[in-house]
Protein backbone atom coordinates (compact mmCIF):
# COMPACT_ATOMS: atom_id res chain seq x y z
CA UNK A 1 0.00 0.00 0.00
CA UNK A 2 3.35 2.09 0.61
CA UNK A 3 2.68 3.14 -3.32
CA UNK A 4 -1.01 4.94 -3.15
CA UNK A 5 -0.82 8.47 -2.96
CA UNK A 6 -0.49 9.76 1.34
CA UNK A 7 -3.23 11.61 0.04
CA UNK A 8 -6.23 10.26 -2.09
CA UNK A 9 -8.01 12.97 -4.07
CA UNK A 10 -11.07 13.57 -2.09
CA UNK A 11 -13.75 12.49 -4.11
CA UNK A 12 -17.49 12.44 -2.95
CA UNK A 13 -18.45 8.96 -2.63
CA UNK A 14 -21.60 9.71 -5.01
CA UNK A 15 -21.35 11.83 -7.70
CA UNK A 16 -25.12 11.65 -8.83
CA UNK A 17 -25.77 13.27 -5.77
CA UNK A 18 -23.39 15.89 -4.73
CA UNK A 19 -22.77 18.86 -7.32
CA UNK A 20 -18.91 18.41 -7.16
CA UNK A 21 -17.41 16.76 -10.62
CA UNK A 22 -15.88 13.32 -9.25
CA UNK A 23 -12.06 14.34 -10.88
CA UNK A 24 -8.94 12.22 -11.84
CA UNK A 25 -6.50 12.04 -8.91
CA UNK A 26 -3.66 14.19 -8.49
CA UNK A 27 -1.14 11.54 -8.60
CA UNK A 28 -0.24 10.92 -12.05
CA UNK A 29 0.10 6.83 -11.62
CA UNK A 30 -2.43 6.89 -10.01
CA UNK A 31 -4.57 8.39 -11.89
CA UNK A 32 -2.95 6.19 -15.44
CA UNK A 33 -4.08 3.24 -13.33
CA UNK A 34 -7.63 4.47 -12.57
CA UNK A 35 -8.14 5.39 -16.35
CA UNK A 36 -6.52 1.74 -16.80
CA UNK A 37 -8.99 0.02 -14.24
CA UNK A 38 -12.01 1.45 -15.74
CA UNK A 39 -10.71 0.78 -19.22
CA UNK A 40 -10.29 -2.91 -18.78
CA UNK A 41 -13.50 -2.84 -17.06
CA UNK A 42 -15.45 -0.85 -19.46
CA UNK A 43 -14.40 -3.29 -22.69
CA UNK A 44 -15.00 -6.33 -20.63
CA UNK A 45 -18.31 -5.70 -19.88
CA UNK A 46 -18.95 -4.51 -23.59
CA UNK A 47 -17.56 -7.26 -25.04
CA UNK A 48 -19.14 -9.52 -23.09
CA UNK A 49 -22.80 -8.02 -23.48
CA UNK A 50 -21.38 -8.56 -27.29
CA UNK A 51 -20.67 -12.58 -26.61
CA UNK A 52 -23.53 -13.09 -24.31
CA UNK A 53 -26.36 -11.70 -26.41
CA UNK A 54 -24.95 -13.36 -29.75
CA UNK A 55 -24.98 -16.66 -27.71
CA UNK A 56 -28.63 -15.77 -26.75
CA UNK A 57 -29.56 -16.82 -29.87
CA UNK A 58 -29.18 -20.47 -29.97
CA UNK A 59 -30.39 -20.93 -26.41
CA UNK A 60 -32.90 -24.36 -26.21
CA UNK A 61 -36.18 -22.06 -25.40
CA UNK A 62 -37.44 -18.72 -25.34
CA UNK A 63 -37.56 -18.67 -22.16
CA UNK A 64 -33.30 -19.22 -21.58
CA UNK A 65 -33.13 -16.56 -24.72
CA UNK A 66 -35.12 -14.04 -22.68
CA UNK A 67 -32.84 -14.58 -19.50
CA UNK A 68 -29.78 -14.63 -21.37
CA UNK A 69 -30.88 -11.72 -23.18
CA UNK A 70 -31.67 -9.60 -19.85
CA UNK A 71 -27.93 -11.02 -18.25
CA UNK A 72 -26.40 -9.39 -21.51
CA UNK A 73 -28.26 -6.11 -20.89
CA UNK A 74 -27.66 -6.34 -17.49
CA UNK A 75 -23.42 -6.30 -18.73
CA UNK A 76 -24.47 -3.33 -20.76
CA UNK A 77 -25.59 -1.10 -18.13
CA UNK A 78 -22.49 -2.21 -16.08
CA UNK A 79 -20.63 -0.95 -19.10
CA UNK A 80 -22.54 2.31 -19.15
CA UNK A 81 -21.68 3.07 -15.50
CA UNK A 82 -17.86 3.02 -15.84
CA UNK A 83 -18.74 4.99 -19.21
CA UNK A 84 -20.45 7.44 -17.42
CA UNK A 85 -18.04 7.48 -14.69
CA UNK A 86 -15.19 7.77 -16.76
CA UNK A 87 -16.77 10.95 -18.91
CA UNK A 88 -17.56 12.77 -15.53
CA UNK A 89 -13.65 12.22 -15.36
CA UNK A 90 -12.92 13.72 -18.71
CA UNK A 91 -11.61 10.26 -19.98
CA UNK A 92 -12.52 9.72 -23.43
CA UNK A 93 -13.85 5.67 -22.64
CA UNK A 94 -12.45 4.70 -26.39
CA UNK A 95 -9.45 5.60 -25.64
CA UNK A 96 -9.16 4.15 -22.17
CA UNK A 97 -10.17 0.61 -23.60
CA UNK A 98 -8.27 0.02 -26.96
CA UNK A 99 -5.20 -0.90 -25.05
CA UNK A 100 -6.97 -3.94 -23.45
CA UNK A 101 -8.99 -4.58 -26.85
CA UNK A 102 -6.24 -7.17 -28.51
CA UNK A 103 -5.96 -9.48 -25.28
CA UNK A 104 -9.29 -9.43 -24.15
CA UNK A 105 -10.37 -10.12 -28.00
CA UNK A 106 -7.96 -13.14 -27.98
CA UNK A 107 -9.13 -14.29 -24.88
CA UNK A 108 -12.84 -14.05 -26.12
CA UNK A 109 -11.61 -16.10 -29.63
CA UNK A 110 -9.04 -18.80 -27.22
CA UNK A 111 -12.70 -19.52 -25.01
CA UNK A 112 -15.48 -19.62 -27.69
CA UNK A 113 -18.12 -21.63 -26.30
CA UNK A 114 -19.58 -25.24 -28.43
CA UNK A 115 -22.50 -24.69 -27.25
CA UNK A 116 -25.43 -22.95 -25.32
CA UNK A 117 -24.09 -24.35 -22.07
CA UNK A 118 -20.56 -23.23 -22.53
CA UNK A 119 -21.46 -20.13 -23.10
CA UNK A 120 -24.10 -20.38 -19.43
CA UNK A 121 -20.99 -21.74 -17.86
CA UNK A 122 -18.51 -18.98 -19.32
CA UNK A 123 -20.92 -16.26 -18.24
CA UNK A 124 -21.01 -17.97 -14.38
CA UNK A 125 -16.90 -18.48 -14.51
CA UNK A 126 -15.90 -15.48 -16.00
CA UNK A 127 -18.51 -12.94 -14.91
CA UNK A 128 -17.76 -14.22 -11.23
CA UNK A 129 -13.91 -14.03 -11.22
CA UNK A 130 -13.75 -10.73 -12.76
CA UNK A 131 -15.85 -9.41 -9.49
CA UNK A 132 -13.87 -11.36 -7.29
CA UNK A 133 -10.37 -9.35 -9.05
CA UNK A 134 -12.57 -5.86 -8.95
CA UNK A 135 -13.62 -6.35 -5.17
CA UNK A 136 -10.14 -6.95 -4.41
CA UNK A 137 -8.75 -4.27 -6.01
CA UNK A 138 -11.42 -2.14 -4.69
CA UNK A 139 -10.27 -2.36 -0.92
CA UNK A 140 -6.56 -0.64 -1.97
CA UNK A 141 -8.29 2.42 -3.81
CA UNK A 142 -10.43 5.64 -2.97
CA UNK A 143 -13.52 6.42 -2.36
CA UNK A 144 -14.91 6.88 -5.29
CA UNK A 145 -13.44 4.08 -7.48
CA UNK A 146 -14.26 1.78 -4.24
CA UNK A 147 -18.35 3.03 -4.47
CA UNK A 148 -18.38 2.66 -8.33
CA UNK A 149 -17.28 -0.69 -8.20
CA UNK A 150 -19.54 -1.84 -5.53
CA UNK A 151 -22.66 -0.16 -7.34
CA UNK A 152 -21.91 -2.48 -10.22
CA UNK A 153 -21.12 -5.60 -7.71
CA UNK A 154 -24.10 -4.93 -5.73
CA UNK A 155 -26.49 -4.34 -9.12
CA UNK A 156 -25.42 -8.35 -10.27
CA UNK A 157 -27.92 -10.50 -10.30
CA UNK A 158 -26.45 -12.71 -13.00
CA UNK A 159 -24.55 -15.08 -10.70
CA UNK A 160 -27.85 -16.77 -8.90
CA UNK A 161 -29.68 -17.03 -11.94
CA UNK A 162 -26.87 -18.51 -13.88
CA UNK A 163 -26.13 -21.11 -11.13
CA UNK A 164 -29.37 -22.15 -11.27
CA UNK A 165 -29.89 -22.72 -15.14
CA UNK A 166 -26.99 -24.51 -14.91
CA UNK A 167 -27.72 -27.06 -11.68
CA UNK A 168 -31.05 -27.57 -14.02
CA UNK A 169 -29.20 -28.39 -17.05
CA UNK A 170 -26.40 -30.55 -15.30
CA UNK A 171 -29.65 -32.45 -13.60
CA UNK A 172 -31.79 -33.30 -17.28
CA UNK A 173 -27.79 -34.38 -18.43
CA UNK A 174 -25.83 -35.87 -16.26
CA UNK A 175 -23.13 -36.01 -19.04
CA UNK A 176 -22.71 -32.89 -19.35
CA UNK A 177 -21.09 -32.71 -16.12
CA UNK A 178 -17.57 -33.99 -17.32
CA UNK A 179 -18.04 -31.36 -20.34
CA UNK A 180 -18.59 -28.00 -18.05
CA UNK A 181 -16.34 -28.88 -15.29
CA UNK A 182 -13.48 -29.85 -18.36
CA UNK A 183 -14.60 -26.15 -19.62
CA UNK A 184 -14.57 -24.79 -16.14
CA UNK A 185 -10.93 -25.48 -15.73
CA UNK A 186 -9.76 -24.42 -18.90
CA UNK A 187 -11.69 -20.69 -18.36
CA UNK A 188 -10.29 -20.27 -15.14
CA UNK A 189 -6.59 -20.77 -16.02
CA UNK A 190 -7.18 -18.53 -19.58
CA UNK A 191 -8.74 -16.12 -17.09
CA UNK A 192 -5.81 -16.23 -14.75
CA UNK A 193 -3.60 -15.90 -17.50
CA UNK A 194 -4.77 -12.95 -19.30
CA UNK A 195 -4.87 -11.15 -15.59
CA UNK A 196 -1.39 -11.67 -15.23
CA UNK A 197 -0.49 -10.81 -19.12
CA UNK A 198 -2.87 -7.68 -18.70
CA UNK A 199 -1.08 -6.80 -14.86
CA UNK A 200 2.37 -7.38 -16.60
CA UNK A 201 1.74 -5.31 -19.56
CA UNK A 202 0.20 -2.56 -18.12
CA UNK A 203 2.24 -2.59 -14.50
CA UNK A 204 -1.11 -3.51 -13.30
CA UNK A 205 -0.49 -4.88 -9.99
CA UNK A 206 2.82 -5.15 -9.79
CA UNK A 207 4.44 -1.84 -9.66
CA UNK A 208 1.44 0.14 -8.60
CA UNK A 209 -0.81 -1.79 -5.75
CA UNK A 210 1.92 -4.37 -4.17
CA UNK A 211 4.78 -2.19 -4.60
CA UNK A 212 7.81 -2.71 -2.48
CA UNK A 213 10.50 -5.42 -2.39
CA UNK A 214 9.60 -7.52 -5.81
CA UNK A 215 9.67 -10.47 -3.03
CA UNK A 216 6.21 -8.84 -1.62
CA UNK A 217 4.86 -8.44 -5.17
CA UNK A 218 5.11 -12.21 -6.27
CA UNK A 219 3.57 -13.05 -2.63
CA UNK A 220 0.78 -10.47 -2.67
CA UNK A 221 0.02 -11.75 -6.60
CA UNK A 222 0.26 -15.25 -5.66
CA UNK A 223 -2.11 -14.31 -2.20
CA UNK A 224 -4.93 -12.71 -4.95
CA UNK A 225 -4.69 -15.22 -7.72
CA UNK A 226 -4.66 -18.68 -4.95
CA UNK A 227 -7.82 -16.64 -2.98
CA UNK A 228 -9.71 -16.05 -6.91
CA UNK A 229 -9.15 -19.97 -7.39
CA UNK A 230 -10.45 -20.79 -4.19
CA UNK A 231 -13.80 -18.81 -4.62
CA UNK A 232 -13.65 -20.45 -8.53
CA UNK A 233 -13.55 -23.89 -6.95
CA UNK A 234 -16.54 -22.99 -4.40
CA UNK A 235 -18.78 -22.05 -7.21
CA UNK A 236 -18.08 -25.00 -9.52
CA UNK A 237 -18.93 -27.06 -5.97
CA UNK A 238 -22.17 -25.51 -6.07
CA UNK A 239 -22.72 -26.71 -9.34
CA UNK A 240 -21.35 -30.30 -8.29
CA UNK A 241 -18.52 -30.16 -10.13
CA UNK A 242 -15.33 -30.43 -9.39
CA UNK A 243 -13.00 -27.53 -10.17
CA UNK B 1 -64.71 -0.46 -37.34
CA UNK B 2 -67.78 -2.74 -36.92
CA UNK B 3 -65.67 -5.55 -36.49
CA UNK B 4 -64.39 -4.41 -32.66
CA UNK B 5 -66.48 -5.21 -30.05
CA UNK B 6 -69.07 -3.12 -29.52
CA UNK B 7 -68.66 -2.13 -25.65
CA UNK B 8 -64.98 -2.50 -25.71
CA UNK B 9 -63.54 -4.11 -22.42
CA UNK B 10 -62.86 -1.35 -19.83
CA UNK B 11 -59.07 -1.50 -18.82
CA UNK B 12 -57.07 1.18 -17.20
CA UNK B 13 -55.33 3.70 -19.49
CA UNK B 14 -51.86 3.06 -17.00
CA UNK B 15 -51.82 -0.20 -15.49
CA UNK B 16 -48.71 1.20 -13.12
CA UNK B 17 -50.61 3.35 -11.61
CA UNK B 18 -53.60 2.53 -10.81
CA UNK B 19 -54.42 -0.85 -8.42
CA UNK B 20 -56.61 -2.51 -11.17
CA UNK B 21 -55.01 -5.10 -13.09
CA UNK B 22 -55.49 -4.48 -16.75
CA UNK B 23 -57.04 -7.96 -18.34
CA UNK B 24 -57.94 -8.97 -21.38
CA UNK B 25 -60.57 -8.24 -23.45
CA UNK B 26 -63.92 -9.88 -22.63
CA UNK B 27 -64.37 -11.16 -26.50
CA UNK B 28 -62.88 -13.84 -27.71
CA UNK B 29 -62.09 -13.23 -31.26
CA UNK B 30 -60.63 -9.64 -29.98
CA UNK B 31 -58.38 -11.03 -27.19
CA UNK B 32 -57.47 -13.75 -28.94
CA UNK B 33 -55.92 -10.72 -31.51
CA UNK B 34 -54.56 -8.92 -28.73
CA UNK B 35 -52.29 -11.98 -27.66
CA UNK B 36 -51.52 -12.40 -31.41
CA UNK B 37 -50.44 -8.95 -31.10
CA UNK B 38 -48.46 -8.65 -28.02
CA UNK B 39 -46.71 -12.03 -29.48
CA UNK B 40 -45.57 -10.70 -32.62
CA UNK B 41 -44.22 -7.65 -30.95
CA UNK B 42 -42.13 -9.40 -28.25
CA UNK B 43 -40.29 -11.93 -30.80
CA UNK B 44 -39.80 -9.26 -32.81
CA UNK B 45 -38.15 -7.38 -30.22
CA UNK B 46 -36.17 -9.92 -28.86
CA UNK B 47 -34.90 -10.94 -32.23
CA UNK B 48 -34.27 -7.75 -33.35
CA UNK B 49 -32.31 -7.28 -30.05
CA UNK B 50 -30.19 -10.19 -30.73
CA UNK B 51 -29.73 -9.61 -34.65
CA UNK B 52 -28.44 -6.22 -33.56
CA UNK B 53 -26.32 -6.72 -30.81
CA UNK B 54 -24.39 -9.52 -32.32
CA UNK B 55 -23.63 -7.18 -35.46
CA UNK B 56 -22.70 -4.47 -32.56
CA UNK B 57 -19.09 -6.26 -33.02
CA UNK B 58 -18.01 -5.88 -36.20
CA UNK B 59 -18.71 -1.99 -35.83
CA UNK B 60 -15.77 0.17 -37.21
CA UNK B 61 -15.10 1.76 -33.76
CA UNK B 62 -15.41 1.52 -30.25
CA UNK B 63 -17.86 4.25 -30.30
CA UNK B 64 -20.18 2.82 -32.70
CA UNK B 65 -20.64 -0.40 -30.65
CA UNK B 66 -21.20 1.37 -27.84
CA UNK B 67 -24.14 3.13 -30.07
CA UNK B 68 -25.50 -0.01 -31.21
CA UNK B 69 -25.18 -1.80 -28.32
CA UNK B 70 -27.55 0.92 -26.79
CA UNK B 71 -29.94 0.60 -29.61
CA UNK B 72 -30.08 -3.18 -29.37
CA UNK B 73 -30.70 -2.72 -25.89
CA UNK B 74 -33.50 -0.54 -26.29
CA UNK B 75 -35.20 -3.26 -28.31
CA UNK B 76 -34.36 -5.34 -25.38
CA UNK B 77 -36.50 -3.02 -23.12
CA UNK B 78 -39.31 -3.06 -25.66
CA UNK B 79 -39.63 -6.35 -25.07
CA UNK B 80 -39.72 -6.49 -21.72
CA UNK B 81 -42.21 -4.24 -21.61
CA UNK B 82 -44.44 -6.12 -24.09
CA UNK B 83 -44.08 -9.54 -21.33
CA UNK B 84 -45.03 -7.92 -18.57
CA UNK B 85 -47.76 -6.90 -20.41
CA UNK B 86 -48.74 -10.07 -21.72
CA UNK B 87 -47.88 -11.41 -18.10
CA UNK B 88 -50.09 -8.68 -16.15
CA UNK B 89 -53.22 -10.59 -18.65
CA UNK B 90 -52.59 -13.71 -17.35
CA UNK B 91 -50.66 -14.34 -20.65
CA UNK B 92 -47.44 -16.85 -20.98
CA UNK B 93 -45.38 -14.81 -23.33
CA UNK B 94 -43.56 -17.88 -24.84
CA UNK B 95 -46.95 -19.48 -26.03
CA UNK B 96 -47.93 -15.53 -27.41
CA UNK B 97 -44.13 -15.45 -29.13
CA UNK B 98 -44.13 -19.16 -30.55
CA UNK B 99 -46.46 -18.68 -33.61
CA UNK B 100 -44.83 -16.02 -34.95
CA UNK B 101 -41.09 -17.54 -34.18
CA UNK B 102 -40.93 -19.28 -37.71
CA UNK B 103 -41.83 -16.52 -40.24
CA UNK B 104 -39.75 -13.80 -38.24
CA UNK B 105 -36.91 -16.26 -38.10
CA UNK B 106 -37.05 -16.90 -42.18
CA UNK B 107 -37.64 -13.11 -42.43
CA UNK B 108 -34.59 -12.65 -40.83
CA UNK B 109 -32.73 -15.37 -42.87
CA UNK B 110 -33.77 -13.88 -45.64
CA UNK B 111 -32.14 -10.20 -44.93
CA UNK B 112 -29.01 -11.04 -43.45
CA UNK B 113 -27.16 -7.75 -43.26
CA UNK B 114 -23.57 -8.07 -45.66
CA UNK B 115 -21.86 -5.77 -42.76
CA UNK B 116 -22.61 -3.58 -40.59
CA UNK B 117 -23.65 -0.65 -42.70
CA UNK B 118 -26.41 -2.74 -43.81
CA UNK B 119 -27.00 -4.13 -40.60
CA UNK B 120 -27.70 -0.27 -39.67
CA UNK B 121 -30.08 0.28 -42.21
CA UNK B 122 -31.99 -2.33 -41.59
CA UNK B 123 -32.15 -1.43 -38.02
CA UNK B 124 -33.49 1.93 -39.62
CA UNK B 125 -35.89 0.47 -41.90
CA UNK B 126 -37.30 -2.37 -39.91
CA UNK B 127 -37.63 -0.77 -36.55
CA UNK B 128 -38.98 2.26 -38.58
CA UNK B 129 -42.22 0.78 -40.12
CA UNK B 130 -42.90 -1.79 -37.41
CA UNK B 131 -43.61 1.32 -35.41
CA UNK B 132 -45.58 2.72 -38.16
CA UNK B 133 -47.34 -0.68 -38.50
CA UNK B 134 -48.13 -0.32 -34.80
CA UNK B 135 -49.43 2.88 -34.86
CA UNK B 136 -52.01 1.97 -37.63
CA UNK B 137 -53.26 -0.23 -35.87
CA UNK B 138 -53.17 1.29 -32.41
CA UNK B 139 -55.65 3.84 -33.22
CA UNK B 140 -58.28 1.03 -33.74
CA UNK B 141 -57.62 -0.62 -30.10
CA UNK B 142 -58.43 -0.50 -27.00
CA UNK B 143 -56.74 2.57 -24.55
CA UNK B 144 -54.44 0.29 -22.67
CA UNK B 145 -53.25 -1.12 -25.99
CA UNK B 146 -52.97 1.82 -27.35
CA UNK B 147 -51.43 3.22 -24.44
CA UNK B 148 -48.93 0.24 -24.15
CA UNK B 149 -48.16 0.92 -28.07
CA UNK B 150 -47.81 4.67 -27.29
CA UNK B 151 -45.11 4.21 -24.33
CA UNK B 152 -42.95 2.26 -26.55
CA UNK B 153 -43.33 4.61 -29.21
CA UNK B 154 -42.18 7.16 -26.79
CA UNK B 155 -39.21 5.78 -25.14
CA UNK B 156 -37.66 5.24 -29.21
CA UNK B 157 -34.70 6.91 -29.29
CA UNK B 158 -33.57 4.82 -32.33
CA UNK B 159 -34.46 6.30 -35.52
CA UNK B 160 -32.28 10.08 -35.28
CA UNK B 161 -29.63 8.27 -34.17
CA UNK B 162 -29.89 5.75 -36.66
CA UNK B 163 -30.69 8.27 -39.29
CA UNK B 164 -27.32 10.66 -38.08
CA UNK B 165 -24.98 7.89 -38.66
CA UNK B 166 -26.12 6.51 -41.41
CA UNK B 167 -25.87 9.65 -42.71
CA UNK B 168 -22.42 10.32 -41.77
CA UNK B 169 -21.42 7.33 -43.45
CA UNK B 170 -22.59 8.05 -47.14
CA UNK B 171 -20.87 11.17 -46.67
CA UNK B 172 -17.69 9.66 -46.28
CA UNK B 173 -18.24 6.91 -48.59
CA UNK B 174 -20.62 7.73 -51.69
CA UNK B 175 -20.15 4.64 -53.21
CA UNK B 176 -22.35 3.06 -50.48
CA UNK B 177 -25.29 4.83 -51.61
CA UNK B 178 -26.30 2.73 -54.56
CA UNK B 179 -25.63 -0.34 -52.26
CA UNK B 180 -27.94 0.74 -49.46
CA UNK B 181 -30.99 2.05 -51.52
CA UNK B 182 -30.84 -1.39 -53.15
CA UNK B 183 -30.77 -3.17 -50.29
CA UNK B 184 -33.22 -0.70 -48.41
CA UNK B 185 -36.07 -1.69 -51.37
CA UNK B 186 -35.19 -5.09 -50.74
CA UNK B 187 -35.43 -4.73 -46.66
CA UNK B 188 -39.32 -2.83 -47.23
CA UNK B 189 -40.65 -5.68 -49.59
CA UNK B 190 -39.85 -8.51 -47.56
CA UNK B 191 -41.13 -6.58 -44.62
CA UNK B 192 -44.66 -6.19 -46.28
CA UNK B 193 -44.15 -9.15 -47.48
CA UNK B 194 -44.24 -10.52 -43.86
CA UNK B 195 -46.51 -8.58 -42.78
CA UNK B 196 -49.43 -9.54 -44.81
CA UNK B 197 -48.53 -13.24 -44.75
CA UNK B 198 -48.53 -12.81 -40.45
CA UNK B 199 -51.69 -10.83 -41.43
CA UNK B 200 -53.05 -13.78 -43.36
CA UNK B 201 -51.78 -16.55 -41.33
CA UNK B 202 -53.39 -15.35 -38.08
CA UNK B 203 -56.42 -13.68 -39.77
CA UNK B 204 -54.79 -10.65 -38.25
CA UNK B 205 -56.02 -7.28 -40.50
CA UNK B 206 -58.76 -8.74 -42.86
CA UNK B 207 -60.84 -10.64 -40.77
CA UNK B 208 -60.43 -8.61 -37.39
CA UNK B 209 -59.53 -5.36 -37.95
CA UNK B 210 -60.90 -4.57 -41.67
CA UNK B 211 -63.69 -7.06 -41.71
CA UNK B 212 -67.11 -6.11 -43.23
CA UNK B 213 -67.41 -6.61 -47.26
CA UNK B 214 -64.38 -7.85 -48.51
CA UNK B 215 -64.03 -4.85 -50.55
CA UNK B 216 -63.59 -2.83 -48.11
CA UNK B 217 -60.77 -5.05 -46.52
CA UNK B 218 -58.75 -5.38 -49.73
CA UNK B 219 -59.32 -1.62 -49.57
CA UNK B 220 -58.13 -0.60 -46.00
CA UNK B 221 -55.13 -3.22 -46.11
CA UNK B 222 -54.15 -1.14 -49.45
CA UNK B 223 -54.17 2.05 -47.89
CA UNK B 224 -52.61 1.21 -44.77
CA UNK B 225 -49.27 -0.21 -47.14
CA UNK B 226 -49.16 2.53 -49.38
CA UNK B 227 -49.13 4.79 -46.35
CA UNK B 228 -45.99 2.46 -44.64
CA UNK B 229 -44.61 2.31 -48.62
CA UNK B 230 -44.82 6.49 -48.46
CA UNK B 231 -43.30 6.67 -44.91
CA UNK B 232 -40.50 4.62 -45.95
CA UNK B 233 -39.65 6.71 -48.90
CA UNK B 234 -39.95 9.82 -46.84
CA UNK B 235 -36.98 8.41 -44.46
CA UNK B 236 -34.75 7.17 -47.32
CA UNK B 237 -35.28 10.61 -49.08
CA UNK B 238 -33.57 11.95 -45.65
CA UNK B 239 -30.46 9.27 -46.44
CA UNK B 240 -30.40 11.10 -49.64
CA UNK B 241 -31.26 7.85 -51.22
CA UNK B 242 -34.14 6.79 -53.68
CA UNK B 243 -37.10 4.02 -52.31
Amino acid sequence: MSSLPSSPPEQDSDEHTAGTQPRLPADPRYARFIVDLFGVMAYGELSGFERLSSDARFSPTLHDRATLGRLAVIEFEHFEMVSHHLAALGVDVETAMSPFQPSIDSFHERTRPADWYESLMKAYVIDAISDDFYTALAGRLDASTQELIGRIQSADEQGPLLQERLQEALADDPRLASRLALWGRRLVGEALTQAQRIGIERAFLGALLFAGAEDDQEKETLLLFSQLTRNHSRRMSLLGLTA
